[in-house]
This record gives structure tokens, sequence and C-alpha cells, in this order.
């Protein structure tokens, strides 16, 4: 018997628990975990092994999760594997079951007349896309790893991506849940309405817990008409204060037809010309800030990215641009835009930082986060991302030829110092990767303490054992 | 001491407790009520009288909040009262404090670059509208009773009305809350982050609860760039099928920009004939169904409503229809639309019922449901509503020149009826007004078991004594 960080008392999930288990589950329902389920991408975390449970519908896992419940024993959600903060692997205190949801990857229906398709949790997020493809209708979910990360684990930690700008993060392309509550109890709330004011938003409340209050089993979400005419520009800008103005034009000239709009810096395209030379770069002179834009109409995308470039050249805003010509020349933006991650790995960073500020405070923290980070070292910084949504990856990484390891030591520090002046700039530490367990002692910190004590009631309210992924988030 | 339908004991507002918390706050900020504060629009609930509270500001809230807590005293969230589901009125059980929020009623600020607003709870909707507008930018809740209702209330309620299909409820028109929970801690949660995963989603689950969590004292709320080139159009449909397969044509054609589409029927026409023969109706013989279309483009909406007709002609969906040829025929097509409740009330209704559904199920349940109640009784019935949405207002009348009364006992079963077959076709029995005290026994009938588990846990974890609006939801 351990206790987990909430002072609950868990138990391992023993060889004697498993074989009760085992025998209330169809054969090969439970199995000693792969290496692949106990690590994640960043290679901060190893998880603790215990057992593997792969269940093939909503009665199994509430099988699962039942008996959990009853023993005391951890249960560790499993989408993807492909979250950044550590969610996914339980480290410390008594060993979990892994819940992986890989078998439950259904499309279950799809209706375009209701804009509406329901998938199982382990539903792969390019197959989700596919589907909606396949009926003449938009998925809008999309970011670096949807061809691996599952649709549960999209909701359980409210992912965002590239086109939250236009059609808002997981949380709002879901619809209905069903679910699994940390009693065993299954909840039917696979609804396909728009609209159902009953009660309170379990729904919400499951959407972003990163599997603290529940196992997500399968999701109805929301699909949109394909825009028909989709275009992309990169346009260099005056400076971040003229990125957040050219936004303001775009859409008082488009509407909310723009689907991206995405902060690039000249810091990031030096990694690109150092790492990546094969990418293709869109000026001769790499400018200080300059922005992707991307449109989505039902026709005349082009002309409506001339038009806009034309007004911001008169508004001042812009200094350059490129219009793509082609769906081709629009992949060639978007290959760019993806390879600033792969880059920035490939430099090696000391510090990331997932935040997010009021837009109109961007321009102000962009340039004093500059000079803190400067004053604690002879840092590059890339900061760039989603700056429509006012979503920053504020990179901190070494001198050109230093090493991120030089600056171990230093690296809380500066984190610290990210997001102290986050917070005092009334941002978040954490816009879309979630709390994992990397951020669990930032949300102490910067948390609102009424907020804090609300969340603690919930999760003991719902889940009076802390069996559901402990450790994460609280 | 008396108890409250959750088992807990509640203790009125007497003089002595009015006494003692008087002394804490300003003057003038406890009053015995006047009559508005204890009526509601359908005269079914008449509220205790108690004592009303008139805080000025947050910490004011919290003051009250927390000397209910300690003694145990009933608190009722009070907004614009135009609430349908007699959430605003206590009518038994221990004297309650109402708390009304509208000396908090200040824009505290607008942020056009960010599309942010922040409004006090106690502001009335249509100011929240109008300062948007001065900042020439659109904040899309609109309902009938935006003149009075406040937007506290709307968002506790989780208010629709007629551009959900294209903005969302008041949920999805929320970024941060400034709250009082059931202890009396102000949650200070007033972000204007377009992302920000830390955590639980404490405000979704304010917003929605009917005020049974919290006092909702300000939102952050977000605006959008207002459409320059608005239309409307009235089109006959050949059935409900087609009506659906417009809307999907329609939003093929001009995606997003489709800000409302709401059905009209032939006994909705003929209502307003009778009732009030002021109102234009757009065609000669009244069409047995009709949608009126609303679109918001930045340039060329009637030439756009133009090709859809045409296309929507050839498909064989429609088979005549008006497109407003002016501002001030646009605006004559919402006057019909918002006379419908009106004419209602007018004729008086045996029943109404304010359900959503998936939208392929509509046709089905339209016609079994008349099917339903015409067995049970002469009833006329005006089918109506944000069909978009899947939100209907299927609404029951008595036959020409009987009188609802006559009807009296025959009231409950169709509702039940009406009731039971949404629940059958995957629909809700509250799409848009929520469940206040009208619809409790509802919740207990249709709710899905574990859910209302959840809820119930959820309740007694924030609210341990049971003091915020008691009698309402749960």
């Amino acid at each position: 018997m351990r206790s987990n960080p909430a002072g609950m008392t868990l138990t391992d999930a023993t060889p004697a628990f498993v074989d009760a288990l085992a025998a209330q589950l169809p054969e090969d329902t439970l199995r000693a975990p792969e290496a692949r389920y106990l690590e994640e991408p960043r290679g901060r975390y190893f998880g603790q092994a215990g057992v593997v449970a792969l269940p093939r519908n909503v009665e199994e896992v509430s099988t699962i999760v039942a008996a959990c419940h009853v023993a005391h024993v951890p249960v560790v959600p499993y989408g993807g594997g492909t979250g950044l903060v550590g969610g996914q692997v339980k480290t410390e205190g008594a060993a979990p079951v892994l819940l992986s949801l890989e078998r439950m990857n259904a499309i279950r229906g799809v209706y375009p007349l209701e804009n509406v398709l329901v998938a199982e949790a382990g539903a792969i997020l390019a197959q989700v896309q596919e589907a909606a493809e396949a009926a003449d209708r938009l998925f809008p979910l999309s970011l670096g790893s949807e061809g691996s990360a599952r649709i549960g684990g999209n909701l359980a930690t409210n992912a965002g991506g590239v086109n939250v700008l236009r059609y808002g993060n997981a949380r709002d392309l879901c619809l209905g849940l069903e679910a699994v509550l940390p009693t065993g109890e299954i909840w039917h709330g696979l609804t396909r309405l728009r609209k159902d004011n009953t009660g309170y938003d379990l729904r919400n409340l499951l959407v972003g817990a990163e599997g603290t209050l529940g196992v997500i089993t399968a999701a109805a979400l929301k699909l949109y008409a394909c825009p028909r005419a989709q275009g992309a520009a990169i346009m260099a800008v005056r400076d971040v204060e003229a990125a957040l103005s050219l936004l303001a034009l775009a859409r008082d000239l488009m509407g909310e037809t723009v689907s991206a709009f995405e902060l690039l810096s000249q810091q990031g395209f030096a990694f690109l010309r150092e790492t990546l030379p094969q990418v293709r770069l869109p000026f001769e002179e790499d400018p200080e800030w300059s922005v992707l834009v991307d449109v989505g109409l039902q026709s005349g995308a082009e002309t409506a990215l001339e038009g806009l470039f034309e007004a911001a050249l008169e508004a001042g805003l812009v200094t350059d641009g490129v219009i793509a010509q082609s769906a081709a020349q629009r992949a060639d933006f978007w290959t760019l835009r993806e390879s600033i991650p792969i880059a920035n790995k490939h430099i090696g960073s000391v510090a990331s930082h997932d935040i997010s500020l009021p837009l109109g405070a961007l321009p102000a923290f962009i340039a004093e986060a500059g000079e803190k980070i400067r004053a604690q070292g002879p840092f590059r910084i890339n900061c760039f991302g989603h700056v429509g949504d006012g979503n920053l990856h504020f990179n901190v990484f070494p001198p050109r030829g230093g090493n991120r390891h030089d600056y171990d030591d230093i690296r809380a520090e500066v984190s610290r110092s990210v997001h102290d002046l986050v917070k005092a700039y009334g941002g978040s530490f954490s816009a879309e990767h979630g709390v994992g367990r990397l951020k669990v002692a930032d949300l102490q910190t910067y948390g609102d303490p009424s907020r804090l004590a609300a969340m603690r009631a919930i999760k003991a309210a719902l889940d009076p054992h802390g069996i559901m992924n402990p450790g994460a988030v609280l």
C-alpha cells in the first residue's frame, strides 16, 4: 500500500488482482506492457510497468475500472501516447492498470446531414479526419501528431492545433461523450444534439481532465462543410503589434474564414536554414517577424488574400508577402510551419513553454520576456506559434555551438521567469499541452486558489479512492 | 429549520440574520423584495419573499454568500427574471436571500483587437450587444428577451437564441468568469485567453448550472467581426427533410456564414393571421413548412441567397421563396419570426416543449409526435424554431374556439408523450430553456443515471450545505 499525491492509499495491480480481473474479461484483454506504453515523446518520464488492459468495448472498460475502484488500484488511461507533459505515464507509487483504448477504434457513424461523426476513443485523429472527408465534410482538429494521436486522448487533453482560431479546441468540437466514471459506471452521453440544457456540463468536465475524472470511450464530434477554396500566404509584418492588426483586418475582410494565423520568427527561419536546409523559405532575407495566414472560403481565396495584402500594405502593417499560387505551394508553407518544431528538436532547447496571453498583451510580453531571458544567459529564443489564439511556443535555446545540457542548472529558473511574466500579463502557463505530470507544481503556483479547491473537491467527489491517473493534474 | 429537496436542512433568512449581514455591508444593500422579484414570465410560480440583496461588487457578493453558507440560508441568484422554467423563484422551504446582480452592470472593458468584452453579470444583454457594436464588433447572443435579460443569467442558463447555428450557445461565447462559489470564496477566472489547458473546466460547470453551484459576477465574452452584408430569405420547402437538405446546401455554398435557419409552420402563420394581422406574411398561400434563412457575409449576401434559392429549386427542395431586398424587409422577416411566440401566447397553449433532436431524426419525430398528439385530442400543433440546431418549440394548442384550461387534466399526459418520444429519438427535453424548477422531475425521469449521480456528487462537493438555488435542477 502506497500513498498517491492526493494522500489516497493505492494498491499495486498485483498478479492476484490481475488474475481475478482477467477471469471477468475475454482472453488476451490483459497483458504485460511493452516498452512503448511506458515512454513518452520528450523522454523525461519512464512509466511503471503494471499491466496493460486492451478492452474492446465500453462494458469491458467498465469492468476494469470497477475492479480497480473496489481494489484501489490506479488506472492510467492511454491514447496514442503523444502527450508532451507526461500525462500518459505513471512514474511512482502503486503499479497501475494502463488502460489503452487502441482496440476501440471504430467510426461508429457518420451523419453528413447533421454534420456529426461518432468515433470510439481509440480512433486515430487522422482516421477521423479521413472518415469526415469521405462524407465530403471537414473534421477540423489538426495537429502535428495526428497520425498517431487518438481522439480520446485529444479530448482528454483538450487538444489545440492549427485550426483553433476558426473552429476551436477539441472541447469545442465535441457534442457528446460515452465515458466510464471512476466508480466503473458507464455514462451514456453520446448525444448528437447541438443544444441540451439539462444540468451540469459533465462533458466539458471530462474534456481536459486528462483522464483524472474518468475514461472517455467514444465521442460525438462536430463536422463542418469543406471549404472549397483554400489559400495561404506568408507575410512579413512590421512587428508583433502589426501582426495582430493584420489579423483584425483579415477578419474584417474575410470573417471567420481565416483558419490559421501563425507567427514565425527570424530565429525560427535561422534554425531551419541550419538544420533542415531542404525546407523552402519564402524570403531571401528572413524578416524579424512574419505570419502564415491560411484561409478557407467557398471561392476566391487567392483574390481575397491579395486584397488583404494590399490593404495591409497600405496600412503599413506588412513589408513583404508571398501568396500561394497553388495547392502545392500552400502545402510548402505548411511544411515550413511544421518543420519548426523539428528544427527546434535538432537544436535542442534549454526550456520550452506552451503559453497563452491576452492578444493585446503579446507585443509587450514578447519584448519583456526576451530581455529577461537574455539577462539570464546568452540564449537564443524561438518564439512562434498560434498567435491568433494568443498561444506562443516560447522556446529558449543555447547559443550557437552551445549544448542544452550546459544550462541544466538554470532551466528551472528560466521557466520560472517566463511563467511569472505570463502570470503578470494575465496569461496561462499551459495553453494547449495540458498539465500532465510536468506542470503539476506550476498549477499549484499559478492556479487560482478557489478554483484549485473546487477542483480537489470535484476530484474527491467523483473519484473517492483517487484511482484515476494519480499524479496527473492535481 | 426546513429540509430542501436534497435533504439539506436550511434556515430562513430571519430578521436577526438580515440585521447581522446588513452590518457587514454598505447601507441599502439589503431590502424587502418588491413583487417583481417573486414573479416569473409564465405565471406558474410565485416566489417566497425573504430578502433582496443588491451588491455593488464581487466582494459584497462574497460577504453575502459566505454568511449564507455559515448560517445555511438559501441563496437564489437573480438576473433579469426572464427565465421560462422557474429557476429564479424559490417557492417553498426556508426564506431565501434573493441575490440580484442588477447593480453590477458595468462593461468593464472592450478589447476590439482581441475580440473580447468583459461585462459584469448584471449588464443587460442588449447593452452588451451595443457596447460591442460601438467598437465595430458583434456580440452574437440574441434572443427575444434581450432587452431585459442580464448576461449573468444568460450564462447561468446557457442561453441559446437565433444565432446558435453560427456562433454557439452562451457557453460557447464565454472565455472566462469571475464568480463566487457556494462557500463565499471568489474565483478570479476572468481570463481573456482563447486557450488555457490548466485543469478542470470550472467555467463550463458554472455555465448552465442555473445558479446551483455559485454566482457568476462577471464574464469575459467573445466578440466577432461584424458581418458587412447581411441578408435573409424565407423559402417554402417541400417538407421537413427538404429543410435539412437546404441547410446542408446553404452551408456547402456559404460555409459558416449561415447565421440562422428557422422553421416556420403553416399553423404558425395561421396564428399570426388570427391574432396579429398587422404582421406581414411572405406568401399568399401559407406553405405547410418554410424556413427563414439569415446570412452574414462580408459582401454579396443577396447574390448568395439567390444562388442558394436557384440551386435549391433545381434540387427540388423549395417551391417558393422571397429574398429580402432591403434591411427593412430583412427586419420584417425577423418581426414575423419573433411574433410567433406572441401569437402563441394570444392563442394560449395547452403544453409547450423546448426540445432538441439529432437533425436526422427531425422529420420522423415531427410526423410521429403529430400523430400521437392528435390521437390524444383535437389539438393544433405549432412546431417551429431553431431547426438548424435541431431545436424545436413543439407547442400544443386547443382546437379553434377551445380554451387551454379545458385541457388542464391532459397537459401532463401530452407533455409526457412528447418527451417520451424525444427520448426515444435520442433528443433532449430541454434544449435551451434549462431545467429550473419546471423540469426537475423530467431530469430525474429522462436523465442518464450515472450522470445524475455525478451531478449530485459535484453539487454536494461544491455546496455542502445545499444553499445555492435549492429546488432548481436537482
